[in-house]
């Protein structure tokens, strides 16, 4: 069962919507989810949450003043990993485990949120075995409680200048922790402010008088027993941000802290007692969960999308504004073609970029067993292909988001809508994990690599760089929607890409003629960055096609998502118009034709949205908006969510004995 | 003095972004604010309210609960208020007004928002001389605090199917106002929820059995005495929004509430005491008031964007942040061409916004003071020009304010940025006070009828239309910006809009053979919308020169400004570049030429960007941003921001002794 099925009491244009749709809403659900048992394991899932009473929600969260939150957020984390193993298969994070977080915790992190994801994989990775015995059984038993700390104040992208610094004393055989100025503060840390005991620190290591570099080391930071900062420990939570209020992001200063030789994480590096430091063999293997949390997030931002578009679909058939024909009454706003441009290309992007998250799944799957063997191979496709894509996706998701939020009108302003959360937790993406723009820059770097190889006849390319090395193709095949194929689009694409790519190396390699490399790679790094981007488009929407091929057993749901895949790909050629229209690749009239097919698909996508966002199966307690619930009846539930205001708790607020009532008793003396 | 001054103490890598530019800061500041006394006076307002202890912000907003920021933001209101007549000219709202407002209640409204902005010119402008003597003096002496209220759950933007309906009773002499359901409830008019003891009311007017449309009332919802709703009225906050939460934006529900007939505002239509209804003289009179809240807010949302590039590049000036040059030492990130990009093109939209919102306001006061001899001569041209600039300005200040955030990488994130207040507060202009789709297709139709008309040979164009009748020009002359000149770009950016909304037009006079006109106009409303917005970005280029050439006696700063309105040209031409190429219009080498004139203006600008954020003339008050303080010292204030965190008034919160704690202990005990 997905979440769209029609139900007594639902809004009657939603009914209409969900029956006149052309398809079988599961089948395109099974082919979304990856199978029928995975649905019937989403379905089980929810219900061991909704069955718990620690998880029922009384207020919702945008109710909650920022420490209050903080509290609801961390008791439910405390819950969640607790049934973790009833719950859920742990071994599969990307599906089950971010989905049983997400029920639970929402858009929103926690006390707990980087125990899990950073603070254990670094254990488990770094450590020695001796370490891994005194440490991993207090991890797993959330015996303490862990973070990750890297990024400074003062330093974000550029690891190799972090300011705190851990120099080895060989008399006691101790490392000072040390903060030598303010902008050496560790900063943004989930989890560090007020819950972790311990931390992953990101030290310079200086021993025997010389700088090793940045090197991980396990400090504990607040006191067992009373959970106090231990002294030379200076710790605190960074403040409101944009999103995530729930969590505790925090600071972390250090004054000449002392912490035991053994609490270097040494299974690469080692410093001896003696303080004579010892070089890792393999220094590669230190990738692995950058590389993890930038594919987890793939899956985690193109649902954000999905979570979109289902909210503005469903509204905009619930929603009647405007006469079409005058005297005939009000139109569900879906009928709107401005409104259809606004929020069905969110539904096709959030398809392209799932089919690409479940790619880059496998690949890292793949690449995680081949490390355990020591063999790197695929390890740099991996890392500049969740590179590209997290910052292409990223982007678009976040501004996706935004479409689909103005695409909703005022009441995608209020918070009920829960586009405000899930924008502000979406456009993070952008930033963490490697900044976009930084993002792009070295996926570049690797394309100018590539190109590199191609002109000296190297022909071993990583299998997405493969279409770099085919042949140029002087005017497209495109000729509007009658006759489109798959590989006319994935062509276009391609080509675009590989005349970015090739256009930018030579411009590169002229530069660097009379300019240093450095100097001639910032002054085209926009260029570099845009190419960088149509290598991952075409990525997209290859990817797409391919991905839809394998649905079988259900003809008029492939169908349906050929044209999804179609109408993404035009779409994103009629925001790039101008790269197709170069050296009359495109015709005047091909353009044209995009414009005319994208109405086109628009038209044909009109009485099957509903159904199609239905398909991605968000119960409303994920879901968590107002205006997107189910059964479509927004208005009275708009009435219901806003009676909880804060503002709301009492008739009469104290503003008005304070301020507002002498104002206007005075006023009204004047008179 | 303008605030980027050189202080003592100041970071040292600012004071040599303002040692190193080459012009004159304060002419520019006097150029951008109107004159040497617009400047002063400005001074002296700040230096008013800095000086009244009432206004001194002992915790900043961000950190408040929303309870707390709405008394926070009432207590300032009235004081505000209070002291209006000591502080500025109140006739000045579009300078002295607005800036007063900004500084005391920064980027949030409050108690009184819609008092004088909303309220009182309605009573000014819509009422009797009997109903203005009752009124004006209470409304004047803030005896009474008003709101306006208009737009319901179900209907915003078409007014002509507002649900909430006055009838009136004869034998009682009164109308009863009633909401026939959930959907018909007043929401989101701002000061209604908590704050205001009268509102205007729009409603369905029925009298003598017949139905007359939309009209106003006044009507207490509150008790003057004790604040309470008055029996019949259902009033509150609807909670807590993407922004503005010092703001108590409130639903009303009317159960068969009676108001005596004099409430009905007569100055246009009246209904007399036997219920017989008397149509209005003028109709279009009423308009004003629309069109005064559109003006004025294409000066607003410039500033914000004004704000955001001003934080974006003081930062960039100061954060330092990976080598171009290994082994050089780390660069400022303003340096890096993608930075560049990413801001100093929303320092020229800044300008072009700003030019353009000072001409709006000129058209406003020449039509104030037409209308008030009846004449409606440039009402259709204001209504026009001011909805086609509050579309395209508050959809690209709102994109441009992301970019900023986004260019100051994680630490944009925090609220101590400034960001995520600024983008919540201008993006709600992409919605209010006219939906930006439907503000764009109402110009579009507009710009169909003046086609007609030129098609038709009828000659008299409102001055902003006068280029449509221009001859098409097949060849752009641009050639790089060797030899540009203003007229060469303006000439571009007029082909293109002539010829988008030719070609709608043509399109629509087609699809009008076969199909009604409402359905032809819904088909190609995308067009429609492009066209309205290339009509708009021609206005703004052309505008932008024009205000420009009025700049004396400062050649230097007239030559600067050149060159940032040349780069705001060239990148909104590469933006939307494909339009450009069309039939050749600009060739490949052209194309090619507007990317390399921008990459060559941002090198220009790079060493002038602080002092041109300088001239924006914002005080550290005014802009509430920890990373754009004028005295760059960044990361210290970041500490002590965040040290003032709800979460940090603690050391250890309940949650640990609750929760955290309790869990780490069984997890110990374990092992």
């Amino acid at each position: 069962m997905v979440s769209g099925t029609i139900r007594p009491g639902d809004n009657p244009d939603l009914t209409k919507e969900r029956k006149a749709a052309s398809f079988d809403v599961n089948q395109l659900s099974e082919f979304i989810h990856g199978g029928k048992e995975v649905l019937a394991r989403r379905k089980e899932i929810l219900e061991f949450v909704e069955s718990k009473p620690e998880f029922k929600q009384e207020t919702p969260i945008e109710f909650l003043s920022r420490e209050e939150r903080y509290e609801q957020q961390a008791k439910n984390a405390v819950a969640m990993t607790e049934y973790a193993t009833d719950a859920i298969d742990g071994s599969d994070f990307f599906g089950e485990g971010m989905y049983y977080q997400q029920l639970i915790m929402g858009r929103d992190l926690h006390a707990l949120s980087l125990h899990y994801v950073m603070f254990l994989p670094t254990i488990q990775n770094q450590t020695t075995e001796e370490q891994l015995d005194k440490w991993l059984g207090l991890v797993i038993t959330r015996g303490i409680a862990g973070t990750y700390a890297q990024t400074e104040l003062g330093h974000g992208t550029n690891l190799s200048q972090l300011e705190t610094t851990a120099t080895y004393d060989p008399k006691t055989e101790e490392f000072v922790i040390h903060s030598p100025k303010v902008s050496a503060a560790k900063w943004w840390p989930g989890a560090l402010g007020k819950s972790s005991t311990h931390a992953i620190v990101m030290a310079q290591l200086y021993t025997d008088g010389q700088k090793y570099g940045p090197h991980p080391f396990i400090v504990q930071i607040r006191d067992l027993e009373d959970h106090k900062p231990l002294k030379g420990i200076t710790v605190g939570d960074i403040g409101p941000k944009l999103g995530i209020n729930g969590s505790d992001n925090g600071f972390l200063l250090f004054n000449n802290y002392r912490i035991p030789r053994e609490n270097m994480l040494m299974r690469y590096s080692k410093v001896t007692k003696e303080g004579k430091y010892i070089h890792p063999k393999h220094q590669k293997l230190g990738y692995g969960s950058m590389v993890f949390v930038r594919s987890i997030m793939i899956r985690d931002q193109s649902l954000q999308l999905a979570a979109a578009s289902t909210i503005a679909t469903r509204y905009a058939a619930v929603r009647r504004q405007g006469e079409l024909v005058p005297g005939k009454g009000e139109v569900q706003i879906i009928d709107y073609r401005t409104q259809q441009l606004r929020i069905f290309p969110q539904i096709t992007k959030t398809l392209a970029f799932l089919f690409a998250a479940s790619e880059v799944r496998d690949l890292y799957l793949k690449v995680t067993e081949q490390l355990s063997d020591g063999n790197v191979e695929l390890l740099p496709e991996l890392h500049s292909l969740s590179s590209g894509l997290k910052s292409v996706v990223s982007w678009e998701v976040s501004q996706g988001i935004e479409q689909c939020r103005l695409a909703c009108g005022g009441h995608g302003y209020s918070q009920a809508s829960g586009f405000p959360e899930i924008y502000a937790y979406a456009v993070g993406g952008c930033t963490y994990e490697g900044e976009n723009i930084v993002m792009l820059l070295q996926v570049a770097r690797q394309l100018m690599k590539t190109v590199a190889k191609i002109k000296s006849g190297n022909a071993k390319l990583a299998q997405i760089d493969g279409y770099l090395k085919a042949f140029n193709v002087n005017r497209s095949s495109f000729n509007g929607l009658t006759g489109l194929t798959p590989q006319i689009l994935i062509q276009d694409f391609e080509q675009v890409a590989r005349i970015q790519v090739f256009g930018v190396y030579s411009r590169l390699a002229e530069l660097k003629r009379t300019l240093p490399e450095h100097e001639a790679f910032n002054k085209i790094s926009i260029d570099l960055c845009r190419a960088s981007r149509w290598h991952v488009k075409a990525y997209l929407v290859k990817n797409f096609f391919a991905y839809i091929s394998r649905c079988s057993g259900a003809e008029r749901v492939k169908q349906l998502l050929v044209e999804i895949a179609s109408l993404y790909a035009l779409d994103q050629i009629s925001a790039g118009l101008a790269h197709f229209l170069r050296n009359q690749y495109y015709s005047q009239s091909q353009a044209d034709q995009v414009k005319m097919s994208i109405e086109t698909l628009l038209e044909r996508l009109r009485p099957e949205a509903v159904a199609i966002v239905d398909a991605f199966d968000f119960s409303d307690r994920e879901l968590h908006s107002v205006l997107g619930r189910r059964d479509g009846n927004v208005y009275e539930n708009l009435l219901k969510w806003a009676q909880q205001s804060q503002l709301n708790k009492s008739d009469v607020l104290d503003a008005y004995h304070k301020h507002l009532g002498p104002m206007m008793k005075e006023g009204r003396a004047k008179l």
